[in-house]
């Protein structure tokens, strides 16, 4: 993401004002859709003529490969970069699935979360790129699962398909979780950590796998 | 959905035909988005002019809502009305998760699961007379996963936060699983069973909840 933008007359569009600007516009998009959103509709929406948009993005395209890559810089900035560096992988893993429900479920960040996750519209190489850093991720949680599995933390799943169940459980959240409803984020965090590492069937009488 | 839809000349058009019309113009709008696919390139897609598959769909949006209805039909078909009477809540959940995975990975309705989940689109009734069809099994799952924790097959977990950790797993598969890759749909069935289910923390060693 450009971290400032040159305005109108030169002058330089700071990056608070640049990246409300994404987040309104993100906005825009989740309620009408990418195409349903007009350029009008979003300047006036951030306080800009159409012209004045324009200053600050090349394209409709460039604006969502920008919101896309906004995502991603915030995801890397308070998940992946907090979680890192903890050495117990199950401890890691635990982490990372608190600190993602958090942006799925933050005011702030959930349109841009949403978009993240639902660009039919990208391709070529502006889509490898945001593949390429979500991959990153992906690869980061793979490990830390086969890292758990060798460490004798967790069973020996398949850390493949247990990635993909953390990112589905995860990441659908933002299709039915109301910030204003009978489950607090607290709670969700718990929940979600609780069904996914405790397991649903009872410590004392594990049915054999497979079954 | 309509079981059987007039033709131009007042002939029955077969409920075959009306439901491949249904899935090729999901295959479009997933390809190229809701706002993206034209008429026009659904038409000749099902080897109609645009006047032909006008004569099958009143709009664009009624044939989104045809394709939704069409997905809960093949839906409650194949998954809800195959599980609702297994009496052991425990077996009726695993059963459920596998036949739902299979809804997601299968060729043939792989595009209209997608599109049942991403409708930003529709609004209003055509919206909410979807979203009671769909909560009918959210209700399932979590009457299942209460039954469960009942009868002491599974532990007390929050039963909303399982049914959707159970949703989110099984609908995020279509955003990574492929058919030809290196996980067959029999082993991505078992794995996500095992994975949601059996828990991932081994079962000597029960970290102690909340840690």
């Amino acid at each position: 993401m450009n971290q400032a933008v040159q305005g109108r007359e030169g002058v330089e569009l700071a990056p608070n004002r640049y990246r409300e600007i994404l987040e309104i516009a993100a906005r825009m998009i989740c309620e009408k859709g990418y195409e349903g959103a007009s350029i009008q509709q979003i300047a006036q929406a951030c306080g800009l003529t159409k012209a004045g948009l324009y200053y600050h993005i090349q394209s409709k395209e460039h604006l969502l490969v920008e919101i896309m890559h906004y995502g991603m810089d915030l995801f890397e900035e308070r998940v992946l970069s907090q979680v890192e560096s903890i050495p117990d992988p199950l401890e890691r893993l635990r982490t990372a699935m608190a600190k993602n429900v958090l942006m799925v479920t933050s005011d702030r960040t959930k349109e841009i979360t949403i978009i993240l996750h639902e660009h039919a519209t990208l391709t070529g190489d502006e889509l490898d790129r945001i593949n390429t850093r979500k991959k990153r991720y992906v690869r980061f949680l793979e490990r830390s699962f086969s890292e758990a599995i060798a460490t004798g933390q967790i069973r020996r799943v398949d850390p493949k398909v247990a990635t993909f169940a953390f990112l589905g459980a995860v990441n659908w959240i933002y299709k039915w979780f109301q910030p204003d409803g009978h489950i607090s984020e607290e709670q969700l965090v718990r929940g979600m950590q609780d069904v996914f590492f405790g397991g649903l069937e009872p410590r004392s009488s594990a049915k054999p796998e497979g079954s």
